[in-house]
């Protein structure tokens, strides 16, 4: 067993609950470990803090150089001193989601030991990980910022999945989240897009190196079918146009080596690649360097199982009857893996439920990843949401009192 | 090895022309079988065939029991006596693609003997097959259409990458195309939909099964990668709508053996799979009992280079200057993989070429399948344009006179 393929590189930052959490599946979870990262001040109130969730191959390190891939962090455009979530004002927390694999436990956590032989080396818990569900990631996130001493968040933001935490947070916890800003999500997880969740599952099933998900034993990853599932996915985070304008049908030449050069040269069937194509390669093989297989397979599959309506019969107003929590909801046009229609349904059923919503379509070409990149009318909006709802808190303009 | 893993079940009615076809990339491909089927009468004048380009998993069998399958033919409900491209008055060619798998020349066709020793046991192609364009695919059909005395066709009909043959046929040969109907289908492949290619090339390479193309060696087929290539693509094939009105999120319970029966059962990240998860695997595995994966990446291929303009700088106008081809142009709503701007781009370059052309954008939210399924407005469509253009051609309006 050569559990080096699927150690963690880098400590990172965790706090451990050894009660652990209730699942939804039934089971305890326990102990638990979640990893996080904070940026900015908490005020003496404890009252100005912001949790950010991330989508499903995020993580925490959100405005600081990833210490793994050595990138800057995923929304360091967005958080950050005077910022539009500005960490001179506001106590910043992000965590790792449970069944994520950058220090928060899921698949590749060592499993608590069963038996009475404490010589028995622990075994990762591979696809014995029990199922989660985006509640279950919000009860580990809660127990996080109850840490913390905070009672109640002041904004609790998220694109994507983390959208789909976002709503989970305000129907399950409504009276610890002032304001919420679920953002090109969905509050249930569409055909479609369970669908490509299953082909990209499929692909990682098919890697002779997946071995039934105990890759570890093997001391190899199923790195090719994890890199189609992220090549696949990738196409879905775009746009037809955000492809055609930086790509178009340009070609480039496939060096022996495998590496690829500019050229215009002779037509044949693999020697020259389109430069999407090679995009896409590079998209797949930097991936699999920082995440792990089994993570991918809960990770997608709690997001499949996202239907905020099921205990209400299919009532997507009901989970949020008599909420305090103010909204945005925020999606972007060109979005077709959470098209606006979905963010329309949030909005009406948050209308319906009489909650205090406001709604942003923002016109862009650059389809779901928008909210992750350079859109100036989305950092205005996340900038203007937050500062009315502050002076809503009757939280101070300043900065925070540390 | 073991050809017979890659070996064709059934014989395929097929001509062949020893000179072979000259090739886009410069080579000439000698011999070229080119297996076809036909439905109604030639008349005496030879003046009543439609050629039908199939599209990318398509084959020859368009109005009957399909020989591998056993499934009706993929446009039954379009073609046959009294069907909108009535077989009793019109005389139907549809020929397998070069490079395809039903009985045309290509990967996995024996490679002629290049060595005096005609002991050696000839090798399939495999990945040595030249790389196809579509408009090799449209020279080998005109060999095919010269076979049978034909020196105009009354009409070259085809969706999707049978559209592309359509405009090629129109540019290449536009003396021979008395009449053209190009459907969702494009005049060059998108970025977007060079990624979805290539995505699904990669999940056929990273099968173990694979071999580097040469799979018939091992007697074994990449036929896990392939159905991942399948799934990906059929989803592309369908719209949200669609997936949404076919499966919702209904579940169904996973059985040990592997089959799966309706149930509303308790959560389990395996153990139970929603209903659009159990229509793929299902697309998916049956699709690899009839497809060759180098034709697959054969194909894919050709449909990646497809771009009517290269030519001519980009002018689509271009390749269509003075034609004297009737075209009628059919798009649908809800196709996002051709989407209808394709569709009007190639009407606008028509327009520009001063052509006869009309453009029908049919409404339907059943995505790129549309034009194989029940669309009575798209029946009306094709039916319509056959008949004024057969009036203007001036065939009589009854029967072939066989």
């Amino acid at each position: 067993m050569d559990l080096t393929v699927i150690s963690p590189s880098v400590e990172h930052t965790h706090v451990t609950f050894p009660e652990g959490v209730q699942l939804d599946c039934g089971a305890v979870l326990a102990p638990v470990d979640i990893a996080y990262r904070t940026y900015g001040t908490l005020s003496p109130d404890r009252n100005n803090a912001i949790l950010i969730c991330h989508a499903l191959t995020g993580d925490q390190y959100v405005a600081e150089r990833h210490p793994v891939t050595g990138k800057p962090g995923w929304w360091e455009r967005m958080v950050g001193p005077g910022k539009p979530i500005d960490t001179d004002r506001f106590f910043v927390i992000c965590s790792n989601v449970l069944g994520g694999c950058m220090g928060s436990t899921g698949p590749r956590s060592l499993r608590p030991s069963t038996s009475q032989n404490t010589n028995t080396q622990a075994d990762p818990w591979g696809t014995d990980f029990p199922p989660i569900t985006i509640r279950d990631m919000v009860r580990a996130q809660r127990k996080l910022v109850e840490s913390f001493g905070i009672s109640r968040l002041f904004a609790v933001v998220g694109g994507s999945m983390g959208g789909m935490q976002v709503l989970e947070w305000a129907a399950t916890y409504p009276e610890m989240v002032f304001a919420a800003m679920p953002i090109a999500t969905s509050a249930f997880h569409s055909a479609q897009n369970i669908a490509f969740n299953e082909v990209s599952r499929q692909a990682i099933f098919a890697d002779p190196d997946w071995h039934g998900g105990r890759y570890w034993e093997t001391g190899a990853i199923p790195a090719r079918g994890l890199a189609v599932a992220r090549m696949m996915a990738h196409i879905t985070y775009l746009s037809e146009e955000a492809l055609t304008r930086k790509f178009g049908r340009r070609v480039r030449r496939c060096t022996d080596d495998g590496s690829t050069s500019p050229s215009a040269g002779a037509l044949s069937t693999f020697g020259e690649i389109f430069e999407v194509e090679s995009y896409l390669r590079h998209q797949g093989s930097t991936f699999v360097r920082r995440f792990d297989a089994n993570s991918y397979l809960t990770i997608t599959r709690a997001m499949d199982w996202m239907d905020i309506g099921q205990e209400h019969e299919g009532d997507f107003a009901a989970p949020f009857a008599g909420t305090p929590t103010r909204f945005c909801v925020v999606c972007f046009s060109s979005d077709w893996l959470f098209p606006t229609s979905q963010s329309r349904l949030i909005v009406r059923a948050l209308t319906r439920a009489a909650a205090n919503v406001s709604f942003v379509e923002i016109e862009s070409d650059k389809g779901h990843d928008a909210f992750l990149l350079d859109e100036p009318d989305f950092d205005r909006t996340v900038a203007g949401f937050l500062s009315g709802a502050a002076e809503h808190a009757g939280l101070t303009n300043g900065k925070a009192q540390g």
